[in-house]
């Protein structure tokens, strides 16, 4: 099986780099002050189309273009999030046809910009009614490429660049913390800190909601909810990781579930703090960092990696509905 | 009167250096596409404490040191919002005692953050009992600074180096837009406009449901309201202008009234494309770009002053109750 090096993720940084920018990292004074640590963020919300997954999706196409001397002839895929966002916008760079199968219920700004980068945005009643159906395209056409949302090298390396960014950017970080949907953004944030900072922790988070990746590693194989799980955090709503990610998460130091009044909690303290529109899928991570903090006796140095920033109005409703900023996060 | 001068910006933008942050600016592709013209956003919700207000009162405690040789002994400040925190940041900063006379609904957070800074946070039943507080202090103690939210010409001056900063980053601006509420910031805007690019259109925009400046500008005189305005855009609820910023709201090239459907519409929109967590007080700002675009013949460039990112969470409750997202923008 193809495993995915950190010589994979140094290749990816080149074949992304005219494509992708290099997203900036903050930290909050209070925020820092609070917990008696130094957490810093590195703002993927603010990657063009609002989220990391376009550095996947223009790695893979850049990597095709190398091994094939060619472009793909047409692009697959199955989402109804910020993967569809990134394909189609990567399909508009190229000049490449793009078709995305996602669910009815995708947003509609997520529907919009999907639009407005020119792709064919085909819906169906259901996220495995989607996903069947781009199997069943991908089997009927054969010059098309299917660009799956995580379950791939080259997504899993062209994802990892963003660790690379940050652990150059920021030196001597005790923990890596990454939210966990597929694997693809965790399994090479985890190549690349392994390769550049041994000793720092990785950890992932994952909604409680659900938490596919927590029982596949309880049970040493990767398990699929049979349901949709119904999580704010959507952009980790995936109902089993990938036979190239499962290995790589194997490796994780801690995977944490988080349920979803946390989710809310660290969606509204990190709007608030950060001064950024950001998604409750990486919002969740800082409950896995406090609870990793908790741990430690010595004051440490913590990189979050915020994913996107693309939400909902009535997510945001949601997100909103109580108020969590009567309680001031501690440790 | 004092007036505002150029000079006297400039002479903030030295004064302030050392304890204010020089903002981005950014754009959003999508919005520009569909309106057909060019818009950019000075991000001064990035700034220190979350807002533009402590250029001013940096200004205001620097500008003082040098006419005195001394600092002032004590800060008095009467505000529930962004001048409160600024205030108080700036009081810890060179060591002076603040105290902050605050309406009770003052927001959690806002308080917090005021008292973090170390200020004595006063509060009272509303607005103008707050504001009779302050006023009473004053005359009582010979040593303290009462620093106003907005009519001074240390406060107007500060306000001002936004706009140079924005001013001098992009070139050939053809329209200026502000927030108004109580005058500080249009009006530094409008002294710093008006030398820098005098073809540059200046243009505020105003809560309708506290329309006092659009009242004073028709009636020729300052009107006050005698209410506490309801408004979600509550960094220009103001019941009035003052002496020093009236006269320079009088220079400006409009005054557009929003209401509060469309300061809703936009604080969706902008939090969305921009990934910022943005003021009502601000967003609004945006439906007076479009009014003015929509009068325009030919491709424009405007540049739109975001003065904060402190929401509490009953007003983000408020503005993401109905889903505006639905409704994409175009002039």
């Amino acid at each position: 099986m193809d495993t995915v090096s950190f010589k994979d993720i140094k290749n990816a940084q080149e074949n992304i780099a005219d494509s992708v920018s290099t997203t900036p990292i903050t930290y909050s004074n209070l925020l820092n002050e609070w917990l008696g640590h130094e957490v810093f963020f590195k703002l993927e919300c603010l990657q063009k189309t609002g989220s990391f997954k376009l550095r996947g999706a223009a790695n893979y196409v850049q990597s095709y273009y190398k091994r094939h001397k060619q472009l793909p002839k047409a692009i697959l895929a199955n989402s109804s999030g910020n993967h569809a966002q990134a394909v189609a916008h990567i399909g508009a760079i190229y000049n490449i046809p793009v078709k995305i199968f996602a669910s009815d219920n995708i947003s509609p700004v997520k529907a919009a910009a999907t639009r407005h980068y020119g792709a064919t945005l085909m819906t169906y009643a259901d996220r495995l009614l989607a996903d069947a159906a781009v199997s069943k395209e991908y089997e009927a056409t054969s010059d098309a490429v299917w660009i799956s949302p995580f379950n791939h090298p080259y997504i899993i390396a062209g994802q990892g660049t963003a660790a690379v960014e940050a652990i150059s950017k920021v030196s001597d970080i005790d923990a890596l913390v990454i939210p966990c949907g597929g694997g693809g953004l965790a399994g090479g944030s985890l190549v690349a800190a392994r390769h550049l900072s041994p000793s720092t922790k990785v950890i992932a988070a994952e909604p409680l909601a659900a938490n596919d990746a927590a029982l596949s590693l309880r049970q040493g194989t990767i398990v699929k909810l049979d349901q949709t799980p119904n999580t704010l955090a959507d952009g980790a709503a995936t109902p089993s990781v990938g036979k190239h990610t499962f290995p790589l998460l194997q490796q994780l130091d801690d995977l944490i579930e988080v349920d979803e009044t946390m989710i809310i909690y660290w969606t509204q303290w990190l709007q608030h703090l950060l001064k950024m529109h950001i998604e409750p899928t990486c919002a969740m991570t800082m409950h896995a960092t406090t609870r990793w903090l908790q741990m430690q006796k010595n004051k440490k140095r913590v990189m979050v990696i915020i994913s996107g920033g693309n939400i909902s109005a009535s997510s945001m409703r949601k997100i909103w509905h109580d108020d969590y900023l009567h309680q001031i996060p501690t440790l």
